[in-house]
């Protein structure tokens, strides 16, 4: 297979657009990835559309074609093809867009993430996002999102001592980020004081651990990497490109602390890079929950099983150590539109990679990683992403 | 890009399965296939499924990884995928698990189609279905896919004549077929007479006129074409996979008889491996509605734009002519659970392929044709498959 290049990239705002709908935004990120790639619209050969729950959220379904048709493409007749894989679909999305240049079948294609969660109430979108659990042993007994991480920070707490503040730190850093985010949904910063004070959602996971429910897009161009330089100064290549699955339901896993599918598909990462962790300047993790994130950051290989909490608040991951994590705010502050997360972390990867994220900018940074995860982690997807000089 | 053949078929029985949940009827056609094809589970490489509503029908999403945890899969973690693109979700599956075998990204794939519809009250269930249509221009309108189609019907009696009879047709040939498929959801017989005077639903398109809402799932096996012969006697090659899209609302298009998407499908479909439809000696076509498979009868190729409904009427879809169609009882008579109907119109085709269809059985076929639609062509997808002796 060939290698593969990312030549464009586009996001919309992340909040709630009550004045704007499913389609408006995803065809904004679109056409903002096929002009930052100096592409027209002739020259795709596919589109690849992320989003977890289009038909629940908004009644529409076939979601890929749509934007294709509105985005005036319709007559084109391009193969639009949606992936789903829960909050992880974009990133899902990304790798069978990948697999479609990296084999030859397209040349150029639009990979796009988008989700509308604001068009209905919290409860309905917190109802819906449950479905990434397993329905007949979680779901249906009220086991939500949210109660489900809890279980496995009381675990982390237990196993390792990691400290509610821990937690907390990840929140703090996320919105210190956002703050330099003009997309992001959230851009206030916060104290440890005001995450660990905030409304109980499920012990010790309060308001202010949970990434909100929003809206948004985020698109990028893929082509093949002997022809990005026709297009762009600075190709990013896709260094790999690996999901991995686990059991739907916490119970059936080998512990609570450790999600194996990000292990697994961090592990292939790295192995189809020929890269290893301690290579990595920028990392996007998903950080649904701040314990999704301190779990992540262990299962990916940056810090060994149950001392994240201590190096998170340590600053470790804030600039301080090796890995630069969740320059965009994450989920947390930059926001959760389930669908388009995924794509949206590889969007600032490729700014940071380029050199073009501004006040978020890490110094010289050459290779990114970015993890997408579907509910508590049946999907695990890890992209890395390198700068081609 | 390499060959890809079908090594292994499945299939549950369609219709109303109110004592089987999805994950059941997914892992039944799921270890068929792995049967069937003479794998184990250790030897394949990712699972693809297609399913288009599980999160409205079933409040459940990721719902590929749901599947291989519950087919004692998990542990392995492999990719688990779903493809969405309405009642054609079962077909960009396979045309998805066919690219991962093409390129070599794996070797053994499943390819899954599942929905469980009688699980809710046929009023949703169809309610669900119109988001297969354009949610803001004609289902917040009214707009069921009936009423669609009916419109198509309208216009092609309108343009060429077409008789009420003629649909008819459709419907009494499908349970004609049905009636010797073991696992059709409808194995009873109908005359003109009856369909014709079936309970109107969109005028002219009545009861009899309608596939039903089933439950079922379908599965195939993908390998390469090179190690095949180690595994069957009959490996049927993938001779052509194509995706094409189109407007979603019914007035964007160039007119309401033809549905270029399947037309542009089939025509790069024929190009991929060099075929033309006077080769196609089985087509399993998406009769959701009588007036469907006329129109898509027309717009593959096989019969002049206009002239499908005297052809159908004389027979000449049923053996008299080149091309017999839907030998499974189609969508009308063997069952509409919309993400399985693309991969058992596959599965079909593989038996014929085979010479393992029985009673059905369409003497010397070769080369098989199937044509999966999403709503109203928003999507269409098109294979070939090929006895490779």
């Amino acid at each position: 297979m060939r290698d593969v290049a990312v030549l464009g990239i586009g996001q919309t705002r992340f909040g709630e657009l009550w004045d704007r709908s499913f389609r408006e935004i995803g065809i904004e990120a679109g056409f903002q990835a096929l002009l930052d790639a100096k592409l027209s619209s002739g020259d795709l050969g596919a589109l690849y559309l992320g989003c977890m729950a289009s038909g629940s959220l908004i009644d529409q379904e076939q979601i890929a074609p749509l934007i294709l048709d509105y985005a005036g493409l319709g007559a084109h007749h391009l193969p639009a093809i949606r992936a789903e894989g829960g909050d992880a679909s974009g990133a899902i999305a990304l790798h069978e867009g990948w697999l479609a240049v990296a084999s030859g079948a397209h040349d150029f294609v639009v990979v796009g993430g988008a989700e509308k969660l604001t068009d209905v109430a919290d409860t309905e979108a917190n109802r819906i996002l449950s479905g990434t659990a397993d329905h007949e042993w979680e779901a249906v007994f009220g086991a939500t999102l949210p109660a489900l991480w809890a279980l496995v920070a009381q675990r982390h707490a237990h196993d390792f001592g990691t400290k509610r503040e821990e937690l907390a730190a990840v929140a703090v850093r996320a919105h210190e980020m956002g703050s330099k985010n003009p997309l992001a949904h959230y851009r206030n910063r916060l104290t440890i004081e005001q995450v660990v004070g905030a409304t109980p959602v499920a012990e010790p996971l309060g308001m202010l651990d949970c990434a909100p429910l929003s809206d948004g897009a985020a698109a990028i161009v893929l082509g093949p990497m002997e022809r990005a330089r026709k297009f762009t100064d600075t190709p990013i290549r896709i260094a790999a490109s690996q999901v991995a699955g686990d059991t739907m339901a916490l119970h059936h896993r080998r512990e609570l602390v450790t999600v194996d599918s990000t292990v697994v598909a961090a592990k292939r990462a790295f192995a189809q890079a020929n890269r290893s962790p301690a290579d990595v300047a920028v990392a996007e993790v998903h950080d649904a929950f701040t314990i999704s994130a301190l779990v992540a950051l262990e299962d990916l290989g940056f810090v060994a099983k149950g001392a994240s909490g201590r190096a998170f608040a340590a600053g470790e991951f804030s600039g301080a150590g090796k890995v630069v994590v969740n320059t965009s705010g994450g989920l947390k502050a930059q926001g959760r539109p389930f669908g388009a997360v995924g794509v949206a972390q590889v969007v600032e990867l490729v700014r940071q990679l380029r050199g073009e994220a501004g006040d978020r900018q890490v110094a010289g940074a050459s290779l990114g990683l970015a993890h997408d995860l579907g509910g508590t982690g049946a999907t695990s997807v890890v992209h890395l992403l390198e700068r081609a000089n």
